[in-house]
């Protein structure tokens, strides 16, 4: 059995690149951008008026004239015209080409505006109310790099770059695999010694989160069922997730089952709770790289977190953080464990604080739902309430 | 010109029930809950061993005996079988359910097995190593209360539950719509006097985090065309996102349209930065909500999270709340405006630290994919570092 640490590094060091692919910008929220995103033209493309007013040219207010007649309207989206004389200006909209030979925009705010003639009643400063060409981003400069997670602002700059296809970091195929005899589908009433499968809906969900739609499926605890199955998957699938069967249980057919199909054990058995038989490694011949979570709705849960996910994001070329958080009441760690400790976050004054989530063991699927993340705490340690403690979080922690 | 509070209050004042409706669960994912989920069964439904081993009376190791007679094998997903001797015991599995006259559990590490009889090699409790029938939930006990976002772990709940169907609050139709003459579409090569069309792109991905599919359309600064189209998405939508076209300039038609076609004005130009045109209203006669944000994209995106994501989410009967968050360098306010302030967050121990991200002006949308929320600063007011501000967040916080 190793220790938390240890497993921990052995999934990292196991990160795998699944190649890029290219999607339409419909499709690219959450994606993984694979290629640098450089800007087509200078933004703004053109000396932009910020205002709706006049634009006029500046020298001719500093030699004293304050009124001028409008020669016409630079609309938005209309090609630029030209300042024909420095006692005319144009009434120029926001958005629009500042014309030739001006280079000053009044807002009609600071303007008196009768019979066809402009009246400045304010100072005027050289340049104001223009965004000026190549402002924000010149022409051919990087506007967004490489790595960067995709959010709704990058779809944006995407769009204004020209981007109807982006290439992005390919996502895994995934199998989510309960096993185990006592389980009998959602729609089913199960009779009492059977229970309704949780763990693939749950795990499914949580992908569904990181833009990957996985496969569900379901083996029952028959050693050649087992086998025929995972063989199929490793087939179809970057990656196996199941949940159950890796215990020491008669029927705990998987790790045979793993050896028999040629897969690579990593390991198997951690020093932790929840989650002590977790089971992880790879089948070299497919690529294919498999998680084994104890079927506990609990450790699955938790297991998915502290391991797939660090997993997913390293193989993705994501940053994968572990913040820290101040623990509100005392816990001690009695056993020679690593712990994962259900905790609720609040926020106080500007801190993250987290309390602990009463839980009946890693069977305790319902008090999952008040968890927002998992404390690490461990083994024989013993904390004090407002220490700072790694924290893995598993729902949004801010309002 | 009001100000940004009274703007505020304004907009949470008018939020609007979309009614209910039943999806699928594999559809539930990110949606809000509107009924209470009972728990049809009690949970776990059996006494439920949580270890592999064997299963035995209590009161028969009391007496003494520590070698029992392996009588059978309780497999997980096995019909409860009779424990028919207090000096046998039956081999169990994870998950199982514990045999009629069995009433603890010992782990295989603790005995040893041999010709058909298992030894007990440790003391022992009663009752361990069971998870008792009901010790998380009893039937009937709501397990999800009504309100909640459905996040992983309560998908995993509603399976476990048999609710293959689920009553969540409906989401609004939203139409996001576009104005002014200088926008072209993505795949076109743009005159020098164009851009291509962002906002929208920006304001549906970040609804697509809100899980609404929202429909995109654009309108030419063409006084008709606007108020046929305005007319039109208000038959068939819920709320009309509008960017641009709420300004000064002569082609900022949409305020008079909205007039011409009924709609209620409950607030035009607010006393902020950016967004000050702020336009928002209600069409009574089809109960439809608009916001019409200034087309800056810095100034849709803004005002964007500062009040529509508020009034959605209180529109779902979700929680919103402004966290503050600790300002890492000095800012002073010099204008009378409510600024929004771009800001890039990080986790200083166990801080939520800003800094301010360098933007410039409202037109520059490449800065605000550095941004990771807005800093809420009142009118003349000046802050030194360290001090804590309102915080609107647009990305996770978290790593």
């Amino acid at each position: 059995m190793i220790t938390f640490e240890a497993a921990h590094r052995i999934v990292l060091e196991n990160s795998v690149s699944f190649g890029e692919e290219r999607v339409p910008l419909s499709e690219g929220l959450g994606r993984v951008l694979a290629e640098d995103i450089a800007a087509d033209r200078d933004f703004p493309p053109y000396d932009r008026s910020t205002r709706d007013g006049i634009a006029i040219r500046f020298s001719a207010w500093e030699a004293g004239i304050s009124s001028f007649t409008i020669q016409g309207v630079a609309a938005a989206g209309a090609p630029q015209i030209t300042l024909q004389n420095d006692r005319f200006c144009v009434e120029i909209m926001t958005g629009a080409m500042v014309p030739t030979n001006a280079d000053t925009v009044v807002m009609y705010e600071q303007l008196n505006i009768e019979d066809g003639h402009a009246t400045v009643l304010q100072p005027v400063r050289l340049g104001q109310n223009i965004h000026k060409k190549g402002g924000d981003t010149e022409k051919g400069e990087v506007v967004l790099k490489k790595g960067k997670k995709i959010g709704p602002s990058a779809i944006g700059v995407l769009a204004s770059v020209g981007k109807t296809e982006v290439l992005v970091k390919k996502l895994p195929k995934i199998a989510v695999v309960s096993t185990g005899n006592e389980l009998v589908a959602v729609h089913e009433t199960p009779e009492p010694h059977q229970i309704r499968t949780s763990n693939s809906y749950t795990v499914a969900a949580a992908l569904e989160k990181e833009k990957i739609v996985a496969t569900r499926l379901h083996f029952s605890d028959n050693r050649e069922e087992i086998k025929a199955g995972i063989d199929k998957t490793f087939q179809n699938f970057d990656v196996v997730l199941l949940s159950g069967g890796v215990s020491k249980g008669k029927y705990d057919f998987l790790p045979e089952v793993f050896k028999e199909l040629g897969v690579d054990q990593l390991f198997h058995r951690v020093k932790q709770r929840p989650g002590k038989p977790l089971w992880f490694g790879k089948h070299r011949a497919s690529d294919t790289t498999i998680f084994g979570f104890p079927g506990n709705p609990g450790s699955t849960y938790a297991n998915y977190h502290v391991y797939f996910l660090p997993w997913l994001f390293k193989s993705l070329g994501l940053k994968w953080g572990l913040p820290k958080i101040r623990l509100a009441e005392a816990f001690q760690n009695t056993t020679d464990l690593t712990r994962f400790i259900r905790a609720s976050t609040y926020l106080e004054d500007n801190e993250l604080c987290a309390t602990l989530v009463k839980a009946n063991g890693s069977g305790d699927l319902t008090s999952l739902v008040a968890t927002s993340g998992f404390l690490i705490i461990a083994p024989e340690k013993e904390h004090s309430a407002g220490e700072l403690l790694p924290f893995i979080p598993t729902e949004k922690t801010l309002p």
